[in-house]
């Protein structure tokens, strides 16, 4: 079971920004410090934009900061925006209807409910939870 | 967020040999009926048998059927089983420590709690729960 690459960064990106308050990051801060691809970085960022969690400035000295508090940003609203589906078997893509025993499978449902209870747990967090120990996490993204 | 098509597979695997109560189905009745590539549906057969939810029996006359009562095969178990590993996020995964804040990220904790929610709801339920209406599915799937 697994989650995108693409929500894990942006998860890393909003943990980023929340550590950079007030100040703008740029996506090459943000693959860099992270090490990962700044093509991917850049889409992951578009989304996150998008969806209003982060807002970005353009031109030589822009970049990146969040939209809002770290403490308005709900965990479970972010990976709800970020994943293109939650289609835990491939019944429940809206694509995908060629299971020959839907609609008299009582598996569908039991996925579902597991899905919501997994939801309701992320509901529960913002990005302000997902940062215990502030100074641990700065020491390691070595931020200026 | 999804599970592999191999879980998938073994679901659909189950419900079938659910329906044929105490008949051997083959490999090939199976991947027929339900579309599916009949290599990989030798892989989910195999891995069903290594972990005891299905008996297999070689010979001209062979075939699978279900190791225990579909009331005795909980759902949880079968995806715990069948799903190669949990990491919703590429730092739960034992192969991959690399993402920079591990350790000081509190998204690791609420990643685990969400899995243990879902986890938690799909083990209420069994093989059993998964067909509410034997007579409706038989008809889907045409066993004769």
């Amino acid at each position: 079971m697994r989650l995108t690459l693409h929500t894990d960064y942006a998860l890393r990106t909003l943990i980023y920004l929340s550590m950079h308050e007030g100040k703008l990051a740029t996506i090459n801060d943000i693959s860099t410090r992270y090490d990962i691809s700044k093509n991917h970085m850049m889409k992951v960022a578009q989304e996150l934009v998008h969806h209003g969690f982060v807002t970005s400035e353009r031109g030589r000295n822009g970049g990146l900061k969040l939209a809002k508090a770290p403490k308005d940003i709900n965990l479970g609203d972010v990976i709800e925006k970020m994943e293109p589906d939650f289609a835990l078997v491939a019944c429940l893509s809206s694509g995908q209807k060629n299971c020959r025993i839907m609609g008299a499978c009582g598996a569908q449902r039991f996925m579902n409910e597991a899905r919501d209870a997994f939801m309701d747990v992320l509901r529960k967090y913002t990005l302000e939870d997902s940062v215990p120990n502030r100074e641990h996490l700065l020491s390691l993204l070595l931020v200026e």
